[in-house]
C-alpha cells in the first residue's frame, strides 16, 4: 500500500538461513574448489556438492528466479534482489542455488524459444544443474555492437554450416552446449537477419583456440574463449525460434536478468566493508587505531553511503521489475543500476585494500579480485559508456525542449509572470533578485 | 509487510495538488517578494500570503510535521518527505506552509521543555507562522564544538544577565525572539554548564552588529547576524528547561529535524536536473542537439542516478525514523544522508549550469544560487566531514577486532578451515587460488 | 640548454616589487572601487589610479604582452606568466598593468588586421588604457559555435548594416567600440561568410537589451550585455580586415591570450590555499587545531599537489608558446590548460571555503566569488567539453589504428615474438605470464 | 638560468638510444623471463642477459645514480628521471641498467654506513648486479610505524642473536642478504633503539614463512616474504652503522631514491595511454570510431594532462633533489609527488582497459597488473595517507595562525583598511561588494 523498506519476517528467516548455510557450507568450496563452478559435477567434487544443492531445494530455495512451471519458486525479482545479496559472497553460492549466470538467462530463452525437443534435452539439465551452457556472441572486431557481427550461418540443405569468430565466450570449454549468434541474411539489416543456434561443444569444427584468463585467474583456469566456428555443421532443428529473430531472442535474455550482477555486487561490496571495518578496529598505528583516523572514517562513511544508495536503487529496480513486468518501463533504472554498479563495487574493495596496507594488495587477500570483477561488471553486458547512454535517452523522454531560445526556468521570463500575477499586491517596483 | 516503494494513492492526490499549488502559487513569490520569507507579514504583503496560507491550512498540509496536540497532522516523517520534495523547490514555500527551519527546530524545544506561559507567549504564534524565532548558538570562534562557547550567563538577582557574541544567528533581525544558548556554570563540563534562554529580540543589549549575506544576497538582504549580548538582562522565567540542560535540548532540536534540508534538497536537485534536460534537447551546438552528446548524456546520466540513489536513501531515513522513533538508531543514517546531500546538490547543479553555457553563471538562472545553497548545507547543522566521523562511528559499532595479526578473512586461514571441512572430498591438494 | 625550474634572478626581483605593489597599491582597489575596473577612469578615481599606472609604466612592465612595436615590452608568454600569477589575486591589477582581456585581445586583432587610420582611431588609446573595448561575437542561441551565428551586415551604398543580436558582450556598457561578428555572405560556409566590425558604442541603433550579471555581482553592475543590433548603420572603414575574415580574425585572437585567464587562475588558486592554510592553523575544534585533522590535512595535501601541478603546465606551455610561436603545435596543450584550469581553481577554492565553516560562505569572504569565476573558466572561450574534445583530436594525431584486430601491445603475440627473438636462451617452454 | 623545459640535444641522443634498446631487447624479457629478474643469473639465461648489461655499461647508463666513486655516473635525478620514464614500461629494465629497487637503496646505505669490509663483501657485488638484497622492516602486525616494531636483538658474547617476524620483506627467496631492523635497546625511544643488521640469507634460524604473492602473480613467483627470525645468530660486525642508528639509516634510504618509482610510473602511464589511442583508433562501434565518441575523447583528454602535469611535477621535484641536495628542503615535494601517483597510473589504466572492452580485463593485456602495481605504489614507501599529511604539514610550516578570530583576508576589515587608504579618492561611501 505505501513506502516499505523492510522484509516479510517469514522470508527474512529463509534469508537467515541461506545467510549462515553461504558462510558455512558454500563459502569454502571457494578455496577448496576454486575455479570450478562450471565444471560438470563428478566423483568425490559431485558427492561434496550435490548434497548442498539437495538441501537448497528442500528449502525451497532452488532456482527462485524460475516461475513454478520451470520448477523455480516464481518468487520474483525482489526477494531474488534478497536472496542474491547473500550469494553474491561466494563464487560457488549461484552454482548452489541454480541461478548462476549465463545458465539463467540461457534457460529464459530457451524456454521462451525453443521447441519441446530443445526444452528436454538442453533446458531440464540446465534447470536441474546437470550441465553448462555457453552465450557465444561476441565477436573479436565487434564488441558490444551485434550489427557488426560477421559470423554467418548458410544453409546447405537440410543444414546450417556456421563459419566464424567468437570472442569471450565464457565456459565454452565446460559447456555442454553453445547458443550462437550468426548472421544468416546479409542482405537484410541485422535486426532481421540473424539467427540463434543451439550447438553442441563437441560438434565437429568448434575450436576453442584460446581459453582467455581474466586477470588474476591462475594460469590454465581461464574460462573466456576465442572460438572459431570452422565450418560447423548444425542440424535444422539447432535453431532456437524462428530465422531471423536472433535481436528479438538477445533482447529477451538482457531483460530480466540484468540485475542480478547488481544483487550479487551488493554482497560482495558489503564483504569489502565488513573487511574495511575489522581491519580499521584491528590496526594501531602512530598512537591510534586506524578507526580513530579521519582519512579512515571518510572511507568508512563514503562505503557506507555508497552502498546503501545502491542497494535501495537495486531493490527499488527489482520492485519496478516485479510490479510493472515491462522491460520497456524499468529500462531506464536497469540501465542506471548497471552504469553505477562498477564505481560501487570498485570503490569500496579499493578502500578496504588499502585499509589493509601491504597485506591488501597480496593474493591472500581478495580486494583485487573484486576490483577485477568490478572492471569486468564495467564491460560486461555492455560496456558502463553504453548504459549511461541508456539513462540519458530514457530521462530525455520526459523532457520537451523549451519554445524559444530562453530556457523555461530563465528568471527574466518568470519574474515578469510573477510580476503580473501579484501586481496588485506590490507595493514598489521589484528589483533583481 | 514488505518493500513497497510507492505511494498510496490517497497521499498521492495530496501531494499531486501541493505540485500545482507551488508551482502556480508559491513559486512566484520567490520572484517577487525575494529574501522577504522571515520579515512579518504585513500589509499588501500580508494579503497576498494570507490566503495561500489559508488554502494550505485548509488542505490539511499545515505544519503537517506536527503532532495533532500541537494543531499539526502528525503525518510522520516519511509522508513530509515527500512533501518537502515539492515545497525544496521555493524559498517561499515551507513559510507557506508552516513547516520552515529554523522555526520548526525552535517550536520543537519550546513544546517540549517550555512552561505553559513560554508556550502561550511564543510558541501558539511561532505555530500560526504569526512571528519568526533566531537559534544563537554557534559563536564567531568556536564553530560546530559547542564545548568552546564562551558567552555567559550570570544569575543577578531574579534576573540572568547576558554577555558574549554569537555568530550566524540566523533571521535574527526579523525574528521576535532569540534562544540563545549561554555557560550559566564554567565549573563543570560544557555538557552540564550551559543553559538555554529565550530572549526577546528588542531586549535591551542586544546589538545585531552585522547583518551577514551568504555570497549572492543582495547588499542588505543578509539574513546571518554577528550578535553582541551587551549586559542583556533577562527575568528568570527566560530560562528553557532546567539551568545546565542546554545541550540536551540542543539534541532534541538536531534530532527530527535533521533531514529536512535533505528532503528540500531532492526538490531544488530535480529542478536542476529537469532544466538540464530541457536545456539538452532544447540547443544545437556543431550539428547535433546538446542531447546527443555523450558529455552531456554523461551528464544527465549521472545526475539522474545520483539523485534516484540519494531519493531513496532520504526516504528510507525517514521511514526509520517513524518506525524507530529512537533518534540513536537511526543517528547513522541521518548523518549518511547529511554527509552526501551537498554533493548530490552541488554535482547536480553545476552540471545543469554547465549545459546552459554562459547563461548558466549569470544571476538569470539559479544555478550559483543552488551550488551555494550545496555550500551552506555542507557546513549548517554541522560541516560534512562531521557527519562523516559519525557515520564512521557509527558503522563501527557492529564490528570487532579480529582476534589475531591476521584478519578474519584471511585467505591462508580460511583455506586451511575449508580444506579441514571437505577433507574427504579432495582428490588432490589445494593450491593457491 | 636543458631543464630549469628557476626564474632568473634580476626578474624575480621585478616578480618581487609587483607582488608588494599588487598586495599594497591594488587589492584595496578591488574594495573601494568594486565593479569599476572598466568604467573610463574620471575624477577622483582618476586620481587614485593614474598614478599606479604611472609607476607600473616606470618599472617597464605595462603591457608586457606586446612587442616593442605596440609599446610593450616583447617579455613573451612565460615572463607574462610569472607576472599574471601575481595580478590574479586582484581584479584592478591587469587594468594597472594594462594587461586586461579582453582587451588585449582586441588590441591584438586590430595591431594585426586594421588599417592605420583604425589603429590611430582604437588602438593607441586602447594600449594607453585610455579606453574599453568589447568582443561581441556570440549569439543567445549560439554559445561556442560560431557556425549557427546569424547576425547580419548587407552592403547598403557605402555603409554596412547590421542587424542582430549578440550575448554576453562583456564590457558593452562602457566599453567606446565593439567589435562585432557577423555575417555578410550568407551564400558561403560561415568561415568564408563573416566579416569582423569595429563599431563606436553610441552608433544609433546599439541597444543594450540587458547588462546581465554574474552571480553575485550586486545588482545594477552586471556587465555581460544582450545587445541588439537594430540597423546599425557603419561606413565601409568599419571594417576590421577584408570582408569574409571573421574566422581567420577571431582565430588569431584565441591564439595567444588564450593561458592568460590560466596564468591569473593561479594566483587565484593560491590565494585560496593561503587562506585554507591560516585558516587551518587559526582554528580549534574539538580539542585540536583543524591542521591537526586529516580531513583537513587531505584538503590542503590535494590542493597543494594539484595546484603544483597546474601551474608547471601553465609555466610549461607559455614556455612552448614562446619557443615554437606557432599555435598549430601548442594547441594541445593550451586546450589541456584550460580544460583543466577551471577544476584547479573551483576544488581549491571549494575546500578552502569549508575549511572557514559557515564564514567561508557569506559574503565576507572571496571564496564563492572564486567558484563562480571557476565556472566562467570553464564556459568562457568555450566549454570545457569543447576543449577536452580538442586535446583529444591532438592527442590521437600522434597514433595509428593496430593493424589487424589486437592490439599492438596484445601480450600473446609480442610473448610470441619475445620467444622467438630469445628462443636459443630459453631451456623450456614459456607458459603465461 | 631561467625556465628551461627541454633535454639538452646529447643527453636526448643517449634516452632515445636507450627507448630504442628498451623496446627491442628488453620488454620482450618480461615475456620470456616473467617474474625472473631477481633471480641471479645462471646459465643460458645470465648468456641472454649479459651481453644486454655491457651494452648499457658500454653506453655509459649502467647505475647512473650512483656518484663516480661508487662506479656510476653521477648524472643526478633529473637525468635519472628522463632514463627512468623508458626504464619503467619494462620490468626487466631496471635491473638490466642496474638501478632497480630495492638494491638501490640498499646500496645507498651501504655505501654510506658500511666498513670497508661491508662493502667489499656486499656492495660492489650488489652494484656489479651480481647478487640481490632484500630489505627486512616492516613486520606483520606494524605496517608503516616503525615505533611499533618487535623483532629482537640481543647481544650474546660476539654475536648478536636476532628474534622476531617480519613481513613484506621483497625478494627474500632470492637475495644473497636481508638488511633487518632490530630493536636492540628497548628501554629507549625507538628512534634511538633500534639499529640495522646485514644478514645472509642462507644464516640459520632465518625462516621464510610464506613468499607472498601481489594479486595476478602465478602461483609459486610471490617474491614477497613473511619471515621468521628464530633465533638468527650474526657476528658483531653484522651491524650496520652504529648500535641505535637504524633511524638515521632508514631515513638515508628513503631520501635519494623515494621518487624512481614516480620517474618509472610516468613510463608505464604513458604506454597506457599509448594503448588508449592506439584503440581508440582501431575500434569501430555503432557507426563510429572509439575516438569519435565523447566519452573517450574525455579518458583521452583527462589521463593526457593528468599525465603532462605529473610528469613536470616528477621533473620538478627531480631537479630540486639535485639542485638542494637537502632532503628537508625537498621533502614537501617528494611526499606531492608519492600522493598523486598511484592516482595517475591508477585512472590512466583503467581508462585504457575500458576502452579495451573485455579484452582489457583479460591476462592478455596488461591493464589490471598496471593497476595492481598502483596499488601497490599506494602503499609501498608508506600509504598515500601518510604522504598527504606529509605534505600538508610541510605546507603549514610557511604559514601562521592569524593574529584575531577573523582570517587576516575578511573581507569588511581589508575593506576599512583599503577606505582608509584611499579615503581621500572616494567620492561616496563604499558600500558592500
Amino acid at each position: 500500500m505505501a513506502w516499505d523498506f523492510e522484509t516479510d519476517p517469514e522470508y527474512q528467516k529463509v534469508l537467515d538461513w541461506a545467510d549462515e548455510f553461504v558462510r558455512n557450507e558454500v563459502e569454502p568450496l571457494d578455496l577448496v574448489f576454486p575455479h570450478q563452478q562450471f565444471v560438470p559435477l563428478e566423483g568425490r567434487r559431485r558427492e561434496a556438492i550435490e548434497p548442498l544443492k539437495q538441501e537448497v531445494r528442500h528449502r525451497g530455495l532452488w532456482a527462485t528466479h524460475l516461475g513454478p512451471e520451470l520448477g523455480g519458486q516464481g518468487y520474483g525479482q525482489l526477494k531474488l534482489a534478497l536472496l542474491n545479496e547473500i550469494l553474491g559472497r561466494s563464487q560457488w553460492a549461484p552454482v548452489v542455488f541454480g541461478c548462476q549466470a549465463p545458465d539463467t538467462g540461457n534457460a529464459e530463452i530457451i524456454a521462451h524459444y525453443g521447441t519441446e525437443e530443445q526444452k528436454k534435452r538442453y533446458l531440464q539439465p540446465l534447470l536441474d544443474g546437470e550441465l553448462f551452457s555457453c552465450y557465444s556472441m561476441t565477436e573479436p572486431h565487434a564488441g558490444a555492437d551485434p550489427t557488426m557481427f560477421k559470423t554467418r550461418a548458410v544453409r546447405d540443405g537440410d543444414d546450417w554450416v556456421i563459419n566464424g569468430w567468437k570472442f569471450f565466450s565464457s565456459n565454452a570449454t565446460t559447456a555442454s552446449f553453445l547458443i550462437v549468434m550468426a548472421v544468416t541474411n546479409p542482405d537484410v539489416s541485422a535486426y532481421q537477419g540473424m539467427s540463434m543456434f543451439l550447438v553442441p561443444t563437441d560438434t565437429p569444427g568448434v575450436k576453442i583456440e584460446r581459453s582467455i584468463g581474466l586477470y588474476g585467474d591462475p594460469p590454465g583456469t581461464g574460462s573466456h574463449a576465442l572460438i572459431h566456428y570452422d565450418n560447423v555443421r548444425v542440424p535444422a532443428d539447432a535453431l532456437l525460434g524462428g530465422e531471423g529473430q536472433a535481436f528479438a531472442i538477445a533482447q529477451t535474455r538482457l531483460g530480466g536478468g540484468r540485475i542480478h550482477h547488481a544483487m550479487r555486487t551488493i554482497g560482495l561490496a558489503r564483504k569489502a566493508l565488513d573487511m574495511m571495518c575489522e581491519r580499521a578496529l584491528s590496526r594501531q598505528t602512530q598512537g591510534s587505531r586506524l578507526s580513530d583516523k579521519q582519512f579512515v572514517q571518510g572511507y568508512i562513511a563514503d562505503s557506507y553511503a555508497q552502498l546503501l544508495q545502491f542497494r535501495l536503487m537495486v531493490l527499488y529496480t527489482a520492485w519496478e521489475i516485479d510490479k510493472y513486468n515491462d522491460y520497456k518501463k524499468v529500462r531506464k533504472d536497469i540501465a542506471a543500476v548497471k552504469a553505477v554498479m562498477p564505481t560501487v563495487l570498485h570503490d569500496i574493495a579499493w578502500r578496504a585494500m588499502q585499509v589493509h596496507g601491504a597485506l591488501g594488495v597480496t593474493d591472500e587477500m581478495p580486494f583485487m579480485g573484486m576490483i577485477t570483477g568490478a572492471a569486468v561488471m564495467g564491460l560486461a553486458d555492455g560496456p558502463t559508456e553504453v548504459h549511461k547512454a541508456t539513462v540519458a535517452k530514457q530521462v530525455l523522454r520526459d523532457y520537451q525542449p523549451s519554445t524559444d531560445v530562453w530556457p523555461s526556468e530563465w528568471i527574466p521570463r518568470k519574474r515578469e509572470a510573477a510580476v503580473a500575477k501579484y501586481a496588485e499586491y506590490l507595493e514598489h517596483e521589484v528589483g533583481n533578485l
